[in-house]
C-alpha cells in the first residue's frame, strides 16, 4: 500500500465512524473536514464529490464487514457452527463496532427513497450479504444438518429480521434482554431447519 | 372538535407525511411552512418549537396506528385470528400508508443516539406497541391455541423483527417476495407457539 492509499484508508476509517453517527447523508466533505482537520480541498482531491465519498464509505464498511464478520465465520466448520459464528460476529459488529449503530441499518432507513449511486451501492451490499447468508446456510443442508427442503433465501431473510430486531431492542429500547432474545430467535430458526427425528 | 383543533389536526396530517419523507429530524417548522404554505409564525403559535412539533407528530402517528391497525385487529376473534389481523394491518400500514416508509422505523434509526423528549416519546410508543402485541398473543394462550409456556414478550420481539425485515426487503431491496416471506415467517412463529399434537 502506497502512502496515498494509506492516507485514503485512514480518512475512510474516520469517515465511516462519522457516517455511523451523523448518517451517510450527513457525511459531507465539509463535515469530514471539520472532523479530521484535513482541508476541504485536500478531501476533494481524494473523493471528488459527496456522492463518491459516500459510495467509498459504503465500500470501506463492506470490506470491514468481510474482515470482521464473514472471513472469521468461514473459518468455522460448515453448517450450524458456521451459521452460529456468522451470527455472533454480526451481533458483535452491530453492538460494538459502531459508535452510532450499524451503518448499514441506518443507511437503509435513510436511503430507501433516495435513488442514485449511493442507494444502488447499498442495495448491492445488502443483496450480496443475504446471498452469503443463504450460501452459509446451504452448507448445513449439504452436511445433512438441515432439511433438504429448507429454504436458504427465507432463512437469510429471517436472520436479517432477527438482527434488525436486535439492533432496535438494543440501541433504541436499551433492552437488556436484546442479546438473549436474538439468540433464542436464532435457536428457533435452526430448530425449524433440522430434519425431523426418526 | 373546535376549529383550532381541526386546523391543528390537518397540519399534523401533513407534518406526518412530510416526516415520513424527510425524517423526523428534517421536520422543522420552516420545512413544514414551505410544504403547507402556512406562515412560520402561525405554525409557531400552534407548536411552539421544533421538538414539540416532532413529539406531536409522533403522537399523531401513534393515534393513526391505533385507528388503522390496533382497533380493527381487536375486533377480530381472540387468539390466532387476532394476531393475524394485527399482522396484516401492520404490513399494510408499512406498505401503503406512508409515502416515505414507516415513520417509526425511520425514526428509530434516526433517534437511537439522540437523547431528549422526541426519543423518549418514540421509545414509549415502541414499548407500548410491543406490550400490545404480547397481550394480543396472550389471548391465544388463554384460548388454548398457543402453548401455556410460550413467551409473549419473545413473540412480540420476533414479530417486530419480521416486520422490520419486511420493511427492509420491500422498501430498500424492492423484493417482490417481501410479503410472501413475511407471511411465511409469521406462520413459522405461530407453528412454534402451538401446543404439541397428541
Amino acid at each position: 500500500m502506497g502512502k496515498g492509499d494509506e492516507t485514503r484508508q485512514a480518512i475512510l476509517d474516520e469517515a465511516t465512524r462519522v457516517a455511523s453517527r451523523v448518517g451517510l447523508q450527513g457525511l459531507t466533505i465539509g463535515a469530514l473536514a471539520a472532523q479530521t482537520r484535513l482541508s476541504k480541498s485536500g478531501l476533494f482531491a481524494h473523493f471528488h464529490s459527496k456522492e463518491s465519498l459516500q459510495v467509498q464509505v459504503l465500500e470501506h464498511a463492506a470490506a470491514m464487514f468481510v474482515d470482521g464478520v464473514l472471513r472469521p465465520a468461514l473459518a468455522a466448520p460448515r453448517g450450524e457452527p458456521r451459521v452460529r459464528e456468522l451470527f455472533e460476529r454480526w451481533l458483535a459488529w452491530c453492538g460494538a463496532t459502531w459508535p452510532g449503530g450499524d451503518l448499514f441499518v441506518a443507511a437503509a432507513a435513510e436511503l430507501d427513497d433516495e435513488p442514485g449511486p449511493v442507494r444502488e451501492r447499498l442495495v448491492r451490499a445488502q443483496r450480496d450479504w443475504l446471498e452469503t447468508i443463504a450460501n452459509v446456510f446451504r452448507t448445513g443442508i449439504t452436511e445433512g444438518q438441515f432439511r433438504a427442503d429448507a429454504d436458504p433465501e427465507q432463512f437469510a431473510h429471517d436472520l436479517y429480521g432477527v438482527v434488525l430486531a436486535y439492533h432496535h431492542a438494543r440501541r433504541l429500547l436499551r433492552d437488556p434482554a436484546a442479546e438473549r432474545r436474538a439468540r433464542l430467535a436464532l435457536d428457533r430458526l435452526l430448530d425449524d431447519a433440522r430434519p425431523p427425528r426418526h
